[in-house]
């Protein structure tokens, strides 16, 4: 099958994508308005960026409208956010915040969880997850027309990452405690139980 | 635990941040030099962007000595690229093209794997893959200091997508055809058999 997107519905390139870009990280994003009102979403176009700075990225999508996410809008105003992790245990909590509330439903509330202070950012971590990392906006790159769809890649610089020791062993992530999910297609995830290893060779002159 | 990344070794973060955002995609990037030499280099900070414009990004790490990667400077050059996407019967393949050959090496033929014309763009597809997409670059996004570390955004600008019919079900990609294999920390990668569905629910008032 060969797909032109040129002439394939917004809609049926967006499911195309998602089905075929698997599996995909999560990252829930915790950010305050200037006026004190928390807001948490979360976003599977994400990833990691470079260690040396320290930066991830996250894309807010745009509506046809122009409309942008409170997310996107918090981080222009304060500079901050923070990236939380969605182990197994959260997932049902995840999938009440992905749920677009009229603007200043806190979705810490809806979905009975606890915002907690982060120490570097004004953003809110989100107590129940094990990974926290503080982020101040480092760059936005806007990929569309402005104002009319498209998405928002936004570059964080993490400024301090906080592990909930109930994920460590012997000092590291451990993914037996851990349990991270990955996002799929259509209304489907992964869970991370089934993995295998692969050691990655380095080059040796003759190989 | 808490770890303050401007104090903490680069690679000790790395392993850290790759630990922690999981499962992430696999883009598997096919590129070729304005000499014809052909570059497949498999990148895990990957993701998409938006479907209007149809776009995807993937992150190519700079070396500490500011020398780029070839897949870069193939994609600098020719403004072209072609992202492979890898099912689990690929990963021992694509484990081959990590390793970091002399410039001038094909990893089609260390791998054994077979490059195929692509119809829009210089790249050539891998034809052992089920879905290639055919981009343009749209635009570049170096985060860090030019020319030491830090890693590069490439945006692409999808424009044809190939699907082998092998994973297709009632047109649709398929996952018990598809198969999609993550990656996580360390040497460890996720299969994606052990999934699970959530629907998401759009706002009614009183909700």
């Amino acid at each position: 099958m060969i797909i032109d997107p040129a002439t394939t519905p917004r809609g049926e390139l967006h499911s195309l994508m998602i089905r075929c870009i698997a599996p995909r990280p999560i990252a829930w994003v915790s950010t305050m308005s200037r006026d004190g009102i928390t807001n948490l979403a979360p976003f599977s176009y994400f990833n990691g960026v470079s260690s040396d700075p320290p930066a991830l990225l996250f894309v807010a999508s745009r509506h046809d409208t122009g409309h942008k996410k409170d997310t996107l809008l918090n981080i222009e105003a304060t500079g901050h956010f923070v990236v939380n992790v969605v182990p197994e245990s959260l997932a049902e909590a995840m999938n009440i915040t992905a749920t677009e509330y009229p603007h200043g439903v806190s979705e810490f509330e809806k979905a009975g969880l606890t915002p907690a202070p982060a120490e570097r950012v004004s953003a809110p971590r989100l107590k129940e997850s094990p990974v926290h990392f503080e982020c101040e906006l480092y760059e936005t790159m806007h990929v569309g027309v402005d104002g009319a769809g498209g998405g928002t890649i936004v570059v964080g610089r993490i400024v301090l990452i906080h592990i909930d020791d109930s994920i460590l062993k012997d000092g590291k992530v451990d993914y037996e405690l851990y349990h991270p999910i990955g996002r799929l297609g259509g209304m489907e995830y992964t869970r991370t139980r089934d993995r295998f290893t692969m050691v990655r060779k380095k080059y040796t002159p003759g190989m």
